[in-house]
């Protein structure tokens, strides 16, 4: 694109001269028309008189602009439109602003469907509570019954809340006793139950793109906290009582596992609490360091445990009966919990967990920074950005710039 | 407020050009007078000739200023006054001068009380250490009374300081020995006590605002570090004496709490302690990310003590019992103390504790960063400032900037 | 070097005027020729017609480049080729740069060898995963064979999976149990030992700088790993067995390290895990400061045992029998992990316990700054960055730039 | 200083016009006069044809230095000689830079004393080793002494190493057996203390300014290191032998003070390691912050051990004894060490041990990156600097400018 310019007219022609704060900017007419937006474009397009610009200088044809000029390089790189930092660092947002995009649309897709009017109604008061005051008394509601669902898993783990239940042993007719939690607390878990249930077979019901709403994980969620119920309740269809089952040893571990299964509610909380969606988030962005710092410990695990194994396993009293075991004192070790339930004995075993513990120091260390950066990307993100996203006529703060970023920027 | 100039008379009539170590500026005359405050006015309101220029060169009508000019656009943006920074860095500190102001007026309000000059002396006694002798003298007093009434109590403790008590039980006439802390020790903490009360007394009673000073945090403080006392006092007027209590099962409680109590003197520290004074600004100011962390922890806990609650009580010899006994061991693991009085014995029990680490070791990092920074800023107020608060004729550092930020001003 | 210029001519001649985004830089044409790479240098060689601004003025004989002008000093910079840039930022970079030369010129090496071709293609099957489909199913079964010995040897410690067998002491006569791993787990392993055997011998035989290849890390680490098994070959070579070594105490000790090398062979999954690599690049460019830590940490330890030996020896029931002993509890303490298994009981000791906790909790926060720093480094590095390295006529952002540091750079 | 100039030759005559890469700063010579150092006073004061600018421009009146312009204003800085620079950030440079003049200055005083030169080339032997071989080789021998006498502590602590000794008590006439490290590792610790109080004595004798020498940390350090031979020596003078002393309670007591004293030279490591240094000198640069914490981690260890004491005293088998022994358990809690000696077993005990925990992580956190940046100041201090302290003309970097802002320097 090179071309020569030999006189001022030629260049006022084809550039636009700026003066930001006294210092003078030039750029071609031509790349600000080509970025298509921005305060700028007013310059190229409109005659002079319905410019923006603060003045107009007509002795040098330049647009005054009362703004410190030692931050308008920033202005200047987003009308160069720079590939580099649009991949960098606007990525994610991308991503997310796709996301957004598909969530304002959805409320078209209700159009198109039977009684699409009532199921947007429904779905705006299950899933938006911001929408209307339903929609709020609904969410209060909700939060409400994970809450209580929660208070009475933890009050029936209380011994004092338990009332001794006689078990029979059907295969081998023993009686046995059993602690199970008080009545009132089995009553109010079926209610918050059949809530969730409601909650989730309408969310589903009138949701405008099921399989989408199905794979979200806070559906996911929903739906894992609800399945203990809903098997109970087909077993029960086919005539099959939990009781029975529990003397098949394969059915006694599915029990047990749909038992533990009820802690997925806690989980639920993550809908409702912008600190949980942060976090979640930020190990969504952190993914990738995760995975390499979970190989490095792993390694580090496995090495050192190993190596303590072998070298502590004949010691009388030794607990480090197999690497596994040894793998339980090496996590522990390396996060320096230390609980002290296995302690190495020997002189080189004391060496070998002195190793261990730096390099659980080190390991550790390293990509915390980078979790932290993203954490802090993602903390900006939540803030309400409002109407600043656009105007970049203003000197626009770096899309999702982190706090020291913008520290940064403003002073830069 | 567009406009437009032809010549260089206007542009001289409208602007005021500056030369800053050799590059030029602009600013228009109107946007400094509108900020109304700063070195420029005077070149705007003054003539020439008093300006506080270094040196005007009337060739091409620009004010020289010896700075290096890189640093100029902190002051071109004090001068535009953006909204942008004003509400997102000064919020705080607009507060902070707010309560500044406040605590400047105060003195005025004791004018139209009665014996408003005998209230004020006292007052600046009591609370401002730094006005006058009398105040250092009053202040050294009282941070001698609560380090000898914290001695007291820590002495009081060793069982080699205590004596033994005869005791009887009023309602059953069993006699039962307790130890208590040497009679000494008693009257050193009744004299300390009868200080706090004065001092306390003497305060409110010549306050200016005094429902102001009664909600102040450090007031309510020193309250409830005298409370037991009052309690007791108010009880003799009422012809009770704590032992006669001691044998009602309520009121043991109450007076075991007012026990508890005595430890409140401790923070009466806080007065006068300008690390404590920041670490509760930091805390204040991180309300916020301090509350969002303890919502993911307590999820966590409560998650992974569920989970392993489940998995480990049928184990003979578990001292998991219930879900609050597995938070416990959930908050002592996840912050890495790890007494090791509970520890998972299963395999499924390991893991989760694995992942409970892991979760502590990734959530307690992510605000510490915010917490930090939050910190230096609280930090960096502490300084005596100066006369450097209002000198926009210099290169001002940004208020309140960190020092990180300030490493960048200077070197930006 | 020293000129005087006197009229414009003379300037334009000698001089590069360059108008980056309406802002005017100077360079000599004698510098850019010096440098001898950039786009800057085809403004000088070239006619100006065929130069790549993106436009000439002729009125000032200045070349115009639409860029940022505030992110122009890096280019100029560049120009400079300061060497204090040079060598304080891009030692490493040299270092490595070396490295990769190496590498590209190794293939070379082959041409002048006997069998090149040949032992050029087994080579990069081996070692350049990313040469061939061969090389990848390569790489992919050394990998399964890593992942299966590592399975094996866990395995083989578990209890459950191990079969008692009879040993006969040689010497006395004894019989007695020891409890071995499954004979199926030997076998696997065999195979494995016999694999890594093969790829370490072809490697070594095919190598064209054997002597180089065989100094390296990784290739240490890979004829460690099959140590034991080569060891016993060449016993049995000799005709010994080491069931007739088991009963000398001196072989007893080597057959005991032998077992204890197996483990090197978790370190072979540093070959392909390019976490374990960052984390080992990381504690190579960390040495110094690793080193520096390590010594004060061992200061402190000697320090606070000793302290602690003589002021708990003598107590009843202490367990520190020893400096050494108490050594491990200060290693212990220090990195806070606090097994508990030695605790201080005396007032003085637990008083210089404290003292090493605060001590450890220091000495361990500083250095782990730095370390992350090179940590950042060495991830950027990683990084595939494409032709972008020596585009220095765009704004190349420094070689090597930590993301903080290309955060600044975006934005100064 | 304000003054008015009219025309282009009188602006000329009063001040220096720099051209820096194309871009122009203006300066008075004034200004640079007064600062008195730099590239720039050759600008003034010599004839322009021998200036050490790059070039001169006669046209404009110009110096041309071919650098950056952006980073010129560092330089700017420097001639302005701001007195907030100077006292922020250099302060604690200009404490070293006196110790070093001091250092410079002090072979001098050798000078007017007698035996001047023996006693200066002795000085120079013990206490600078790079001075000479000579000194080289005391150094070696000196850092052998040290850990030669450190490992013979160690190793008579070994039990193994140990002899049985028949001790009588002289008052009672009981004979008791105590054990003593081997007689050997007795005469290698004369041989090392016979070399501390030489290398002591001959320092301070020779030494040029004796009470200074006296009071430095280092000697302070080594006088400890040998005062229990001093005493014991002193005794011997006295004619009262250890032995007999130690029935005597009191000097019992002394006895013990003393063999602890032994491991101060465990600290005369320090002289030879500047990884201890730094850190010692990090401690002393962050007295302040660290003096804060402690503050607020005592406060917090006696609010919180006062309210577990209260809380868990009454309960059976309770290990919380008195407020001291709370104490111990909170400063274990709170810096996340956890021996788990002492755990409260009460709810209200779990809660506010939680609140403990919840504290030591913040509290521990916050003066974290303080202390870690002065080490980064420290760190950055020590390296080999060369002559790059005082080149002002180049770009200098900050004095004392960290690695983070050294980086924002190169960029900004
Ligand atoms: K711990
Ligand atoms: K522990």
């Amino acid at each position: 694109d090179y071309q020569m310019y030999c006189g001022e007219t030629e260049i006022s022609e084809q550039f636009i001269k700026l003066n930001v704060g006294g210092q003078r900017f030039m750029l071609r007419k031509e790349t600000i028309r080509k970025r298509g937006v921005g305060r700028l474009l007013d310059l190229v397009n409109k005659p002079v008189v319905d410019s923006n610009a603060d003045a107009f200088f007509s002795s040098t044809s330049e647009f005054y602009f009362e703004r410190p000029p030692a931050l308008f390089h920033i202005v200047y790189q987003f009308y160069l439109n720079d590939e580099y930092l649009a991949s960098c660092c606007c990525a994610q947002q991308t991503d997310d602003d796709d996301e957004e995009l598909e969530e304002q649309d959805k409320p078209n897709l209700f159009k198109t469907l039977k009684f699409g009017e009532i199921r947007r109604t429904i779905w705006n008061i299950i899933e938006e509570p911001a929408s209307s005051g339903k929609a709020q008394v609904f969410a209060v509601f909700s939060v409400f019954f994970v809450l209580i669902s929660i208070s009475g898993l933890v009050l029936g783990s209380l011994p004092e809340l338990q009332v001794a239940s006689r078990q029979k042993n059907n295969l081998t007719g023993e009686e046995y006793v059993e602690m199970e939690p008080m009545p009132i607390l089995g009553y109010i878990e079926y209610v918050c139950i059949v809530w969730f249930t409601v909650e989730y077979g309408l969310k589903m019901l009138v949701s405008a793109e099921r399989s989408r709403t199905f794979r979200q994980l806070l559906n996911i969620i929903d739906l894992l906290a609800i399945l203990p119920f809903i098997i109970e309740m087909l077993l029960l269809i086919f005539g099959i009582s939990t009781e029975q089952l529990r003397d098949l040893k394969g059915a006694f571990l599915v029990i047990r596992i749909l038992r533990v299964l009820r802690v997925i509610r806690v989980l639920k909380l993550g809908r409702y609490s912008s600190g949980l969606q942060m976090f979640g988030k930020t190990l969504k962005a952190s993914f990738r360091q995760l995975g390499m710092m979970a190989m490095v410990v792993m390694t580090g695990v496995i090495f050192f445990s190993t190596l303590v194994y072998f070298l502590e396993k004949d010691e009388p009293g030794s607990k480090f009966h197999s690497i596994p075991a040894a793998c339980w004192w090496c996590i522990v070790t390396m996060t320096t919990v230390g609980y002290g339930d296995l302690t190495p004995i020997t002189v080189p075993g004391k060496l070998v967990a002195t190793g261990a513990i730096a390099c659980g120091v080190l390991v550790l260390a390293l990509p915390i920074t980078i979790i932290v950066d993203n954490f802090m990307k993602v903390a900006e993100t939540e803030r309400p950005a409002g109407g600043n996203r656009y105007r970049t006529s203003q000197y626009p703060s770096e899309p999702k710039a982190t706090k020291s970023e913008q520290m940064v920027l403003k002073v830069a």
